[in-house]
């Protein structure tokens, strides 16, 4: 117990002495001692080195993020990436491919498997090295297990067990979650530090959000908090959705519907992704359907901004990289519906992770698990080695 | 630093002795024995009397509910609600009143001052003895000041410094929260222990929602997260809101709505609450009423089901009394528009803690604040009695 304590006082990166240690935390100079040593077995504390000051150097003490290595993994509908990162979630290395996730979830899990190989090598990292991966899956996942529950557009993917099959290859701890829920953990790492009350909107295939509510990740009972795609909205009554359901927003607000819409205006869209392009070269049709799409989206984020408050939404996902139309519309609605004091500091962008922010989340998630004072003082206590690190019941 | 470390391990009513509490928390003896002297001298750490092994007893230490008392106010639009409660959220006495929120701070707050002295002296309590008040108001709460922000009913108050005034008389820490806030805080400490992810509906006067997620009350970046009652509903799109927007839930759902509804159906209702006797009474018309505005909360709540997926709704206010109507309503909506996944474990219910929710909520919101790791900490590094307790910096 408590070698957590000591570590989260070395974690800012700033350099301690034991005698610093025992002093702040109230522990005895032999528990420090010893709970020090452990740290040190596990990689995660060094002494820092050509540090003196004349005479016997002091024994300064530091937290050592490239002890080891997580990866996040982004899974889309269509595309994947992978970054490599140290333990602060600094990413050292990143590749990214087309990928449909309908093929299943061997082929997907067997690149997965292979670009995390791959990352390994580049980085010149033996296997041992690697502590946890991190994966987003575009569907509804139960956190605490791993699993797709009924996703829509994963064919084969339902209750697969994801963490089982990546541990036949590397036996450390996988951490799933939904893909919205990573980028909304990537945004606020990589941009957001501070901000506690944070929600991360991706428009893309699918409509979905990722709420960080009071500085931390909102789930829910079950898994699904923040599935926007599939609320009610007045002007989608008629629409049916690909989930069964009539009216969901997604059906209306989401890519394939934005092309559709520009489509039934008379204009070519060769695939549902083209709109983007369109919207970026002018296309008035297609700004016009992206501007509508951006309201309707609205209506349901003046809800969400009265039920949650926060004080940032972020918009991504492709659409999001569309230009201003969306974000227009967006806030043309918001700031009309929602409570004047719930809108009053609120900050409505675009994402600045961007591509990126699914692996920079998944990434984050790895490494909160591994780090987390439970998994520390567990792999303490057991006598562990890094390699062994959060490797414990999820 | 730390003492609160002994502090939560002797909380659960556990009896220890030092030389358990030393092992445990791997503090050194003398360290603990310092911890537990400033802890007795709180008064929250008292030895167990009477209990002896033969020879000399060992010293076993445990925590004392009984050392000190809150209260909990609970300030409706037109009722208002006290209790004392111990340090474990034991309700000692109780008060209510009818009494008008719109008649501005100074007079409800006198009350308050007057039913928190009538509170101490039938428990023969010095006023030195209460050391934390909380304290409910329906409307926005910006929690960090404790003051209400341009609150729709509460002319006179906006922005007033209640805990300011409430110290005039009591020199201790003093919580705000909105009203249904606090009750979610009393149904979860009442009746839902177990339950993290909880979300209390009010359906009185206003309609509001109190969100607790992944364990923690969550309030939003300004305070007004769970404002159910000024979401946009399509069939509530022709009428105007006391807020002065259009389409409010609040505005076809509150009991002053569903009072309208019933006297346009050519029954007579003499005050807006007694739409609850005549549903009771079986009147079709209030019946069928309270049975549509159980159907209008349902369309918010499926969005909100959606975006927070709680295990538990809890529905209290008046109307909820009214018998099942309401929640008939309710179910029927959100079961038929949520997520199946979101909804197969959902509970929705009816209050258990009733009117008494509020006040058990607000002990509780106090007692968290006193006993919270920094406020025990802070009081044991500045040498204080337990007058002092909990008094900081908020």
């Amino acid at each position: 117990m408590r070698a957590s304590d000591v570590f989260d006082l070395l974690r800012d990166g700033q350099p301690r002495t034991r005698a610093q240690l025992a002093e702040v935390t109230g522990l005895a100079r032999s528990t420090v001692s010893a709970r020090l040593e452990a740290l040190m077995r596990l990689g995660l504390v060094v002494p820092v080195e050509g540090v003196s000051t004349g005479g016997r150097p002091p024994a300064l003490l530091t937290f050592n993020p490239g002890a080891r290595v997580v990866v996040g993994v982004d899974l889309g509908a269509t595309h994947a990436r992978a970054a490599i990162a140290d333990l602060d979630g600094r990413v050292l290395g990143e590749r990214g491919t087309l990928l449909d996730i309908a093929e299943g979830p061997e082929p997907v899990l067997a690149w997965v498997e292979q670009i995390i190989r791959e990352l390994l090598t580049e980085q010149r990292r033996p296997v041992a090295d690697l502590v946890a991966v991190g994966i987003g899956l575009p569907g509804p996942v139960e956190h605490s297990t791993g699993r797709a529950i009924n996703p829509p557009i994963m064919p084969g993917w339902d209750r697969y067990d994801v963490p089982a099959a990546v541990q036949r290859a590397f036996a450390v701890p996988v951490l799933v979650d939904n893909d919205v829920n990573i980028m909304a953990l990537g945004e606020q790492h990589a941009h957001l530090r501070e901000v506690g009350d944070l929600v991360f909107i991706k428009v893309g295939t699918g409509i979905g959000a990722g709420i960080i509510s009071g500085g931390a990740l909102q789930r829910g009972a079950q898994g699904t908090a923040g599935d926007l795609g599939h609320v009610q909205v007045a002007r989608a009554s008629d629409v049916t959705c690909r989930c069964g359901n009539q009216g969901c927003l997604e059906a209306i607000a989401a890519v394939p519907a934005v092309a559709a819409a520009v489509r039934a205006a008379g204009v070519e869209v060769p695939g549902d992704h083209d709109v983007v392009d369109l919207v970026r070269a002018g296309d008035k049709a297609a700004v016009q359907a992206v501007r509508q799409a951006g309201r309707d989206l609205g209506e349901v984020l003046a809800t969400l901004v009265n039920l949650v408050n926060p004080s940032s939404i972020v918009i991504g996902g492709s659409l999001a990289t569309a230009g201003e139309g969306l974000l227009a519309g967006i806030r043309e609605v918001v700031y009309r519906r929602s409570l004047p004091l719930a809108t009053e500091h609120l900050q409505i962008t675009t994402s600045r992770a961007g591509e990126r922010a699914g692996v920079i989340g998944a990434a984050a998630l790895a490494i909160s698990h591994v780090l987390a004072p439970e998994s520390i003082d567990a792999a303490v206590d057991s006598g562990a080695n890094v390699v062994e690190l959060g490797v414990r019941a999820r």
